[in-house]
């Protein structure tokens, strides 16, 4: 999944919900966008991704959870508009925690491993 | 990449050694059947990998530091030994040092978003 145009993390990180879905970068950058832009469309486009791509993540979201991350108005000439809910702007506000959380956790042991990397 | 046969962590952290080198949890599972196999060829097959794409990864890891992490007796009829040299068995414990510190820092999150997962 492509990533956000903002500054590379060193740190990847992916968690899992259930066996099956797993919350991780590229979702988040996407809810991001949708709250930046009011739009999955526009925020599909600013990761060079398909309305059709994005509107799929989207759905796969909000079915992951018991309530949607995501209220959207149905789509329509303009493709309606798009929000985060408070659940969305709760996931999404725990994940960049989480990965603030890890890159701590892990930050002298990366910074050994690249002394040694080539 | 397969992930190894063991249970399936909650967590998948993939690290940034250079901009475009990365280490995660193939890389490690990778080294860790090498060094439980002595060989390439097993650790491979162990992941469901060629020999071909095993070998690939292995030739990779090394370039990406400064010396290698798997020492290996070249081809021929049996495809020679490998183990894991001193930096590839310090490669190896902190990813996995990293991996534990990583989902104790978002364990807290981690139980909250689930608690909400549908």
């Amino acid at each position: 999944m492509p990533t956000s145009g903002k500054k590379r993390s060193n740190l990847y990180l992916r968690v899992s919900l259930r066996d099956t879905t797993a919350f991780g970068p590229g979702k988040a950058a996407l809810l991001e966008h949708i709250r930046d832009t009011g739009s999955i469309a526009a925020a599909g486009r600013r990761m060079r991704m398909s309305y059709t791509r994005a509107w799929g993540l989207v759905s796969d979201m909000n079915d992951d959870f018991r309530t949607p991350l995501v209220a959207s108005a149905k789509g329509g000439a303009g493709r309606g508009g798009a929000r985060l809910t408070r659940l969305g702007e709760e996931v999404l506000a725990r994940y960049r925690r989480m990965e603030r959380r890890a890159a701590r956790a892990v930050a002298a042991d990366l910074a050994a491993l690249r002394e040694k990397a080539s």
